[in-house]
């Protein structure tokens, strides 16, 4: 095995996504698997696929084409950059997007390629990141949408708790639900889907708040640890440890924990403080902020510490476990989602799916 | 071109390189290209040959595996996990370490495979990263290594900025040069090296106070960013824009600046908090946390505020900028270190020596 390693449990994965299909399919939810975490991996999004998610989503094209195989829609979840327009089109059934100029595009692309490509308008409900803010721009740009012949407007979609973290509620997603009913009566258009959103959206249906209009939901963080993200509760049935990090001990020294001598700018330039805690027996992992940064992982064995990082060193205090590591032990640490996108993102990780 | 993309100019490389390798020169260092910042990358590893770096180091044996076609000594930077020793015997000549078990593996390979390799031994000067740090320990240590066949003591250093932030001064530098003496003198061999740190050494030179025993130091950011690392002191006749980024703006909005609704976390699981400053100018960028951290990039243009990111969207304030951008358009950032070995790592990032 090549240290760092991250340990993928596919028959836990693969319970993740049924668990949450079968709620889902219980509340009319169409849920689609997010890939982006794992970088599209091939062997995971099958995982996905077996476990029944009803499309694949990603926000990196690079990741949509290596997904070509899969016979279900792909929708690319990052407002399109003009500059990849032919890629989308080419490698996604389904964007989202909130620029017209961007959508132009896109329909100059798909007459190119003889394609109708698919459009889910973005509306920002107040979270601030992607989606048209102002109501009028809606009808405005839906005007000029459906004059063009490259692409067919078939949604509206939300985004909520991602830049702003700002709860989806029955009140701000029904207010999409009366958009799309505007929209239907006054362009005498069929708005097929209404993608509510993210992993922070399922709460909705457990507490009965969910719109019945709202149709679609986007899965990426509740497939890969098992939570909703609007307040992190595990779902029941579902597994938060599929993925796991092994990292190997390169040294173990009893050693001051207050540096000698004048102190000036670490790696990051920043100054850094300490506390004196006398002797410790301190520990380094292979593995460093080029890796995962320091918040995104979790030690197993909870009498380790973690004390700092470099970006090729993580540094922890094995002083209270009970097991006497030594130069050459792994240490096993469980995950975030930050931490699983950023170890997935990294080349110097291996990864092992069992 | 695709976007986003980090555009490195070759030719100031080039200068950077050349500039520091003369004044390591006239100090009498051996001064080498830490290639870990570019993940090894064989055309920019090439400038620093170019540029007369006396040997190539980096902490990640991959690299050192990528580099193989160059003849120059190849130095592993980070102590070698013992599971990976076979291929540090193998392909780099030299390897900084702390730990016996480890240079017994060292040494064991280096038999097999019918070579000797060459080891620094780290002191650990107060820095408490890396290094055995009890003065007697070096000495017991040293006792083994002489036995071992596979492995040759060729040097001592050390490490410091990089945990601890503890600054290098001709007292703590000196211990080393100290403990040389001592070492030669006890177990009769010749210590060549004394690799006397990293970019955070270099201001010793100017002020005279490196001692004269110091004859190497491994150059990373001085080489990438014109800077020495103890103050941050850019070097006189070298660039800080060998490294520049281009992102492109996928959604142009007017937008308030306080999200609407309840605010829960954030992707990161962390709960935001904002500055009503009325309607604003937002641009979104198509770079996210997954390629770089907000903190290690800065707009070229000073009129832009970078408020905020997700794994794949980073928030720009535009609206006091003279610049009257739209979707489509590229946003240019400077970088630090962090950032380019962020940007280098993700593989969604387009890279252009120009």
């Amino acid at each position: 095995m090549n240290y760092p390693s991250l340990i993928i449990d596919s028959k836990k994965l693969k319970e993740n996504v049924e668990v949450l299909m079968k709620i889902c399919k219980k509340y009319g939810i169409n849920a689609g698997g997010v890939t982006k975490v794992f970088s599209g991996d091939i062997r995971l999004s099958e995982i996905f696929v077996q476990g029944g998610v009803s499309f694949l989503a990603d926000s990196r094209i690079e990741n949509l084409i290596g997904l070509e195989k899969f016979n279900l829609p792909k929708i690319m979840l990052r407002l399109p950059m003009i500059s990849e327009a032919k890629k989308v089109v080419r490698y996604a059934d389904i964007s989202l997007n909130s620029e017209l100029s961007t959508i132009k595009e896109l329909s100059r692309e798909g007459e190119k390629q003889n394609k109708v490509h698919d459009i889910i308008l973005m509306v920002d409900l107040g979270d601030l990141r992607e989606g048209i803010f102002e109501e009028t721009e809606i009808y405005e740009v839906i005007t000029e949408i459906i004059r063009l012949k490259g692409v067919r407007l078939i949604g509206l979609g939300t985004n909520l708790t991602c830049y702003g973290g700002v709860i989806p509620r029955r009140d701000n997603l029904c207010k999409l639900a009366e958009i799309k009913e505007k929209i239907e009566k006054e362009f005498e258009v069929q708005i097929e889907i209404l993608s509510g959103g993210n992993s922070s959206s399922l709460y909705l249906l457990e507490t009965d708040d969910m719109p019945d209009e709202i149709n679609q939901l986007r899965l990426g963080e509740s497939l890969i640890l098992g939570r909703e993200t609007a307040f992190g509760h595990q779902i029941t049935g579902t597994h938060n440890d599929v993925f796991e990090l092994e990292a190997e001990i390169i040294e173990l020294k009893s050693k001051p924990s207050i540096p000698i001598g004048e102190i000036g700018m670490d790696a990051f330039g920043r100054k850094p403080s300490f506390i004196d805690k006398g002797n410790r027996k301190r520990a380094i992992c292979a593995i460093g902020k080029q890796d995962i940064d320091v918040e995104d992982l979790f030690p197993k064995d909870e009498n380790i510490a973690i004390i700092g990082q470099s970006s090729d060193h993580l540094i922890i205090d094995v002083t209270d476990s009970i097991s006497m590591y030594k130069t050459g032990d792994i240490i096993k640490f469980g995950l975030n989602y930050g931490g699983i996108l950023k170890l997935m993102t990294s080349s110097y990780v291996s990864k092992n799916i069992i």
